[in-house]
């Protein structure tokens, strides 16, 4: 048999599913399974959503090929709503739609950096970042995060691992996993450094719209100078439209980026699926309450967890966030997919082990808080007490 | 600005968009825009598919993420119909499906090839695959495949061009650009020199719907000992079920390959997108004959535009097959970019240029004829006799 990649070769198995698989071992005796793995929403798309996703698919207006870089449609619509959010100049040419986040990072990256090169990313990572460049050849380098900086970068922690090979750094906030969200101050001290060492700033925001403070927008980035030269941010539809079976996603860059960006989206997929983002280009402004709502909603869920750990005084929320909490388990002995592992079997909770987002993670759990609404958040305290996982 | 990565600027840009600019500019004056360019039908789906699409796009059912190598109900039943059309042993296990067939190229050359490795191709090839690999740095052979062996590879040019920094051999079959059908001893030669080399074959089969002669299997690989070892076919929904827009191919492989291109998929975008899935799973078996009618008109618009060439002497088909000619034409002062694009702003005739297939194919033009119906095709003799492109 002919070699695979060793690139692909030796990458781990896609995580979320060998965590699925704990799950199913679980025998139901503590209660029904909560579900704190995947981030999905734990609610789902609005009646609205569904029937423009059904009339869009319905049509033959989108059963042809698209443009490559999106639907003009969605392009403006979801251009106004970045500058929205931003209060920034952003047009329609600074926006290229891609099939989920996921595309959208590895569009990005690939825009700015190849085999052999280097692009910097945080410790801990968000695995598909990871296993992306991995994947690519890129070569990976990281910057601690610690817990006592609740999991933010220091800039001159940054500014030390920029060394000559480095060309992109990539940041996710909120951050997945720890929930951190990066303050505008950071962001912009770290985007300064970026300038300095004239590399990339590639910034995923999957999770932007469930701030805790929606009022403040969440960086200034796209008022610096020359933004469009070294800043590539990456969306998610997904998690806002509770829509990740449709696979729908957005990057916002500068013209020129865009213009690299449709080449590499040409060659993995031509343009992605075109009547979801006809639907969503009717539903984004359609809906802004009820995503309003539902930020609501996730706020008084991370509110609920914070009190649950609060209850079981070994454990503890080193970060909490936009969707995730990091939380650190009371298990010295044990490494996180240990405990993982035995507390879906045992206690019928599975969330990810911490150390599938980077070396020295043994001692946090990820847990997607949500997915579960308040009264299945309050049930995980009497779970968490009673589980001896050594 | 920091750099692009030059893997990417070098790309020339993608030439479907740049081709149809050439179409806006025509006046009108020959009558409507005839258009041969990109490989799309030119009818519209069957209602059925798209009441199918609608209905589960409507459905909260797959709103979720599903599962990375596709919805289980589709790989069933793709896996039955592989089984029949090549009577052979397939699974459910060897199906990956993909987000459109480019997804499925790049899937397959990264599970076997990475940056600094070669994949050998034919010359012409199709574009994608060689802008993909370009992209990746993975390094490119071909072997050239001349007018007057039909443009089909010779097995002993394929044996000579497999050095042993060779990692896999990638083919299309009915072929892209020149619409020639690999026979199925051809292929069998060929996989026999790729088990000798110990070299992956990589059978993009896009448009095996429509060839000439249903009855027969397009080959026998699937019967070969131990194929699952070194063989990867690529498979379209796009053309066959008129679905372009919904982005959905799929991959037929041995079950470690799968396991593999399942890492690939999840980094590139998790899962395709899940509603088209279901509707076609349901689709396929439902409109076999709707589909083998298209396969006859397709062979019907083939026979047509040989009646329209042999009318029009100064032109010559050197290829034909399932969807598409490769035409030569009558000005050989001119490079087929500057013929392709006189063409569509004088005689309103759009196509895509042989030179954006590969070296030395200046007097080509693909012939994209299933997107004309047969009176379309008929007109295309009086607009290639008055043209005069010199």
């Amino acid at each position: 048999m002919p070699p695979f990649n060793p690139l692909v070769q030796k990458l781990a198995p896609p995580p979320v599913p060998s965590v699925f698989a704990w799950g199913r071992s679980y025998d139901g005796s503590r209660g029904p399974l909560i579900d704190l793995s995947q981030a999905v929403p734990g609610y789902p798309p609005h009646p609205k959503m569904l029937e423009l996703l059904k009339e869009m698919a319905g049509s033959t207006a989108y059963c042809g090929y698209g443009a490559i870089e999106g639907e003009s449609h969605l392009r403006r619509v979801y251009a106004e709503h970045v500058r929205d959010v931003y209060g920034a100049d952003i047009d329609s040419q600074n926006i290229h739609v891609t099939s989920g986040c996921n595309e959208a990072f590895i569009s990005a990256a690939t825009a700015v950096a190849g085999a052999g090169e280097t692009v910097l990313m945080t410790n801990p990572f968000y695995f598909n970042h990871e296993t992306t460049l991995a994947m690519m050849g890129v070569t990976i380098k990281t910057v601690d995060c610690a817990a006592d900086d609740g999991f933010l970068p220091r800039v001159d922690a940054v500014a030390a691992a920029i060394t000559p090979d480095v060309r992109a750094l990539a940041l996710v906030s909120p951050n997945n996993p720890t929930g951190a969200v990066y303050p505008a101050d950071l962001l912009r001290e770290i985007f300064e450094v970026c300038r300095e060492k004239d590399i990339w700033l590639i910034l995923d925001e999957t999770y932007r719209d469930f701030l805790p403070d929606p009022g403040r927008s969440p960086h200034g980035l796209f008022d610096e100078d020359e933004w469009e030269d070294r800043l590539i941010c990456l969306y998610s539809f997904s998690k806002s439209f509770c829509i990740p079976g449709h696979r729908l996603g957005a990057i916002t860059a500068g013209a020129k980026a865009v213009e690299q960006i449709a080449k590499i989206m040409d060659n993995i997929q031509i343009c992605a699926p075109r009547a979801a983002q006809a639907a969503v280009a009717q539903a984004m402004p359609m809906l802004a309450d009820w995503r309003e709502g539902n930020r609501q909603e996730i706020v008084r869920r991370a509110k609920a967890l914070r009190m649950v750990i609060a209850q079981v005084p070994a454990w503890r929320i080193d970060a909490v966030g936009a969707y995730f909490a990091f939380v650190r388990h009371p298990f010295p002995s044990l490494n996180s997919a240990e405990v993982a592992e035995r507390m879906a079997k045992q206690a019928g909770v599975i969330c990810i082990p911490g150390m599938y987002f980077g070396p020295g993670q043994e001692q946090y759990l990820r847990f997607a808080f949500a997915n579960a609404d308040v009264p299945t958040i309050e049930r995980l305290a009497e779970r968490l007490e009673n589980f001896a996982a050594e």
